[in-house]
């Protein structure tokens, strides 16, 4: 994948595992984090970051993002996925660059057919470090303790992890999904089923 | 196409014609128009809107949007394309959803494998009206008149058509091909230069 970095631990998901693909959008830096949920637990996947030439043309560095995660969709097989939602800028042309990155993130991943999630950063902050005024430090400490890495991951790719560490935390079916030990089938069923009706 | 309404007047482009798909994007309403130059003429092929349902989630909007433009350029084959530059809105929220709406727009462009030039509004209504204080109206009347069409087409469609005159006006390249007599292969040869330098 020439255009994303990041640490791969593993490809296409269990069975009876949920995995849920958290995007941090930016145009410069777009961060990724793949969980997996299963039998209660949450296991780090892969993590890391799709970077865009500020030279080159903003169509060109949209692909670049559609690119690099179809690319990612494609490798990992997610089953979900989840996106911070963004809010306005201070600067509207900052706001506007923003929107246009969300857009290509939003279609690469609607086009790999996959259901999308959106979490305001209050939201992030609350599941993961129990209070919405939470620093960034303070959810990368967070993230990296919930998911036993070695050490302190990106604050791209640990806000791309929390995104999808609180679709695993504050989503009921999810959670019932991951602590039951339902047949495979039922579970593809019950998944299939919600990604419809989040999308 | 279900999602989109537009007429049609023709599918794949002549040999030693250049078509070029013009787009006003916008999230609840998407202009498209086709134009084929050739010999020093430009035709009308197609224009027509893609609608988004305001009901429907953000993810789902702008995957109407990226099918829709997926679509055209399947169905009628430009070489080219060209998408109105977009400046800030007076309301950050809009110029948010404008700028994802955007994102989709060109990210659709791109995956389909055409080149994408930006135009300002200001630029369009130079080229095509004469000066860039001219009011929608005026626009649409002369996209009419440059195309021979029987009625004003949409606001939306005409500033899409606009879009596509404008870059063969403005492009001198474009105006040589168009005006002469190459060969088949050597004209191939040249648009597909042209595309790789504008991307």
């Amino acid at each position: 994948m020439s255009d994303t970095s990041g640490t791969d631990s593993g490809n296409k998901p269990h069975a009876n595992t949920l995995r849920i693909l958290g995007v941090d959008p930016g145009l410069r830096i777009t961060g990724y984090g793949l969980v997996d949920i299963a039998n209660g637990k949450q296991t780090y996947v892969a993590s890391g970051v799709i970077r865009t030439d500020s030279g080159a043309p903003l169509p060109d560095r949209l692909h670049t993002l559609f690119k690099g995660l179809s690319e990612l969709a494609t490798l990992y097989r997610p089953h979900v996925s989840v996106v911070e939602k963004v809010f306005v800028n201070v600067n509207p042309q900052s706001t506007l660059l923003l929107g246009q990155a969300r857009g290509a993130v939003l279609t690469a991943l609607t086009f790999s057919g996959l259901a999308v999630t959106e979490y305001t950063a209050l939201q992030i902050k609350q599941s993961i470090v129990g209070h919405g005024k939470a620093k960034k430090e303070q959810v990368q400490e967070m993230v990296k303790r919930l998911l036993n890495l070695p050490g302190i991951p990106s604050a791209d790719a640990a806000d791309a992890l929390a995104a999808a560490l609180t679709h695993a935390q504050t989503n009921p079916l999810i959670s019932a999904l991951a602590q039951s030990d339902l047949p495979q089938q039922m579970f593809k069923t019950r998944v299939r089923k919600g990604r419809t009706s989040w999308r």
